[in-house]
């Protein structure tokens, strides 16, 4: 392995767990070559005539479908942090004697801590997908046999679909399913509202296996994936802790300091000239982008403005805004609570998307590009708009991507962050992992002030004349420091010890992360 | 070219239009090896990013296609014989002077017939699809320079997943659509319910254009057709004759025989057991078919059976039964009638089918097997059950196979036809054209009486103390015979001059059809 700098100044390794990766070149630079990768030609007379696919358990699903050393699993994260699914699939694994599996899941969560043994005594060889908490630590840690990937969920799409990585066997965990495969996320006492992010997994791997706590007679409608791409079904007790798989409810935040945040947001946008009729927007389920979304809809109904479409992760706040007709539509990507939940399983124009609908970056055209704002978060950004969302400045990954890469694309993208947390200042020199390039990144806005990339002349001008503390993002960044007590200290970290690597939209690799030495 | 026979008896060639030719080895007896065919990976770089794909005209969407001599432009058929786009695609070719177009449409209709001095002038070189009418006339008569390779749905699906057949250009008619290219067939002037046969066309064409006369802002919904495939959208003032693209309504037989034939079958399924709670049937659009449907729907309130689901083509009869309650679901796979289109407009539960669900031989199973009964029409039966369902016993190819040939494998699949049409018996000794081998047809009936195939042993027996008129196929044929002065006369063709081939579901070559001889 040989570390190279690639266009965004950052050193990054020419192979990952052995296989040669592209640096990355700058936005919009690189373009595939080659073709989509071709999937053995079924037949129908090697599957069941009645349809029944149904198989004892999950040991047998395994086997049937030929689990093998060295093999990759694939899992989704539609049921976040109340999955068990994933956890019997690997306690079967083990179970088998199988080792050097690369499991590739759309993200994982803290649940999925009992999977530690599993890394550390060779079951699992590597983790490629978002670590959220324990194990993003064991990552950092340097403890992993071979090196994370992480990548956005448009760039797991595409890497799926361009053959970067073959799924040998996939697992779909499916609140609602019937006996021929096809499968929901809208029903069921494990609801979680779409399972979009297996969609990749279902088209393309060598075998798809669907588990669901709630079988129901052909046809399983809506068949959000399809059982023609489904081998086997299996049948569980119960896919996880529904507690945890959506919130009962959201709330927004009740930080002076962030409400302050999600008003400049929405009095951004407005001001902007973006919140216009047929506008777009997407929010995520932080409390702050909750809180500006309910901002922006007093907006919206003072004006007598209507949006074309909404973009979720949805919450009973985008539901309100579909069910009080100030939205056409909403295009969602997971639900996050159980008002989504219920909105998707009854309104019509509640749409269940996919990466590849969305994200998708080697398709024709993306969604992602089409949305007037996204507001997002980050856990750090540079002085040059860069921004971080997968590690602290302390060296540890602790989160995942998801589609925020993707998102970037929107035609003004606002970053929504506190200006400092524990006492850290958030705005920095240089970011510990670079996620998102600055040139996508088009306004910050903070509770101590607004700083709009200098390249967006045109939102400049937009709000030369507003009451909004519009600040060059220095201004911003010196008053913080100095309350903190100075910049951050940079994490001690092993510049020689590449523990996972972060690819951009195209598959390209945009930066690594390196062991944390305590 | 050489001919071979095949493994159901008849002569078929070795090659068609130069390309070698797998024959027919019996049902259930050949596998496909190798892969799917790999598409270009594209990139969000080369689409625009605000997602407007609309061009000037279909001619300047052929030109930025790239079309060149030889290469296959593929339709579909869902606006039936009220398309005009179909035509003004050719004429845009033949105004660029392009040659040698092979036209892949999912089926052709008589307003196609436009076409003639297209396939005698050499702008397109031959068919493969479905030849309704005038244009089947046409290629029967050896006029046509190419040879017609009729598929079924499944069949074409998996044509073109397998890349046997490659679309270099496919052609989406759509009723509703929006800029990015997301389409439907459910709204509009022109709506016609769905558009699934061209799911494959926009999956696996090189380049893909919409053309609507329904433009609508981002997003279209349901986008039956995903906009992240597609590459150019056309706007036109009209996509054809709506009255011809839908029945304002569709009305049952009022002939005796017809009716009596369709009491039958509805009396067939009832007494075989096949109707009870949780079946599930398919009927076609025919006189006859909607009648057995009223005669099934009375039985089925007398019993209290509710059916799982029911397959369309719907009509508003389906319909009823959605909305009355006496099924859960209609699968569709397109609507003939306006109560259809506003049914899958306003009924969640009737749902848009396409080819790779219901259909395709190629996937890991699919839904045509899992239907308990299928009610099918045919131009010919033999005395050994194989029918035909594309040519008359005068050797003239004049319908299209549609989803007939899948529709054999339901678990009972059942003939309702009349025993003679204009004189000419339907019971014949062997079949013009051989489109479903007799091992899959269980049931035929007609007004004199109905033959079970004496494979079904347990229809035998499930019905050997019912009233209906149970008899054998031959006895039938006999009294037709006397009937109608004779058996029918044999066409007269060339035996030499194979003018189109019938592919099997899996591809294979099921029967050839000659030039007639006048």
């Amino acid at each position: 392995m040989k570390m190279i700098k690639n266009a965004a100044g950052r050193m990054v390794p020419d192979k990952v767990n052995n296989k040669v990766q592209i640096p990355f070149k700058g936005v919009g630079k690189y373009k595939p070559k080659g073709y989509t990768v071709p999937t053995p030609i079924r037949s129908c007379i090697d599957y069941p005539g009645d349809g029944n696919k149904v198989v004892a358990d999950i040991k047998t699903a395994l086997l049937n479908a030929g689990i093998k050393d060295g093999m990759t699993i694939s899992t989704h994260h539609h049921l976040r942090n109340g999955d068990v699914v994933t956890n019997l699939v690997f306690d079967a694994v083990k179970e088998l004697g199988i080792k050097n599996i690369r499991w590739f899941p759309s993200a994982s969560f803290p649940c999925h801590q009992h999977l530690i043994p599993y890394l550390e005594d060779g079951t699992i060889h590597h983790i490629e997908g978002s670590m959220n908490g324990p194990l993003g630590r064991f990552t950092t840690e340097g403890k992993m046999k071979g090196v994370g990937v992480l990548r956005s969920h448009g760039g797991r799409y595409a890497a799926v679909q361009d053959g970067e990585v073959h799924i040998d066997i996939a697992i779909i965990t499916s609140p609602t399913a019937d006996p021929f495969g096809n499968a929901n996320g809208v029903t069921g006492k494990s609801a979680c509202g779409l399972i979009g992010f297996a969609l990749a997994d279902s088209e393309y791997a060598d075998r798809v296996i669907v588990v669901t706590d709630n079988l129901v007679p052909f046809p399983c409608i809506p068949w959000q994936i399809q059982g023609n791409n489904v081998d086997f079904v299996v049948q569980v007790d119960s896919l996880g802790d529904s507690a945890k798989i959506v919130s009962g409810t959201t709330e927004v935040t009740k930080s002076p300091d962030r409400l302050l945040i999600a008003e400049y947001v929405a009095r951004f946008i407005d001001e902007a000239g973006i919140m216009k009729d047929g506008f777009s927007f997407q929010a995520g389920a932080g409390g702050t982008n909750l809180a500006f979304v309910l901002y922006l809809k007093e907006r919206m109904k003072a004006k007598g403005v209507k949006a074309r479409f909404v973009r979720g992760g949805s919450t009973k706040y985008l539901v309100q805004l579909l069910e009080e007709g100030l939205t056409d539509y909403i295009l969602d990507g997971q639900t996050f609570d159980l008002e989504g939940v219920r909105s998707m399983r009854e309104n019509p124009n509640h749409v269940n998307t996919s990466p590849f609908t969305s994200y998708n970056f080697h398709g024709k055209g993306n969604f992602a590009s089409i949305i007037d704002t996204a507001v997002l978060g980050a856990t750090e950004v540079d002085v040059n708009f860069n921004a971080n969302v997968v590690s602290h400045s302390d060296g540890y990954l602790l989160h995942g991507i998801g589609g925020w890469q993707n998102c970037l694309y929107s035609k003004c993208t606002i970053l929504a962050i506190p200006s400092f947390r524990d006492r850290i200042p958030v705005i920095i020199d240089e970011v510990t992992t670079l996620c998102g390039p600055g040139e996508l990144i088009d306004v910050i806005i903070t509770e101590r002030g607004i700083a709009i990339n200098p390249r967006r002349k045109d939102l400049k001008e937009a709000l030369k004349d507003s009451s909004l503390p519009i600040r060059d993002i220095k201004d911003i960044q010196k008053e913080v420091d100095k309350m903190c007590g100075g910049k951050p200290q940079k994490p001690k970290v092993d510049k020689k010890k590449v523990v996972a690597v972060v690819k951009w939209v195209d598959g390209t690799v945009l930066d690594s992360v390196f062991k944390v030495i305590k």
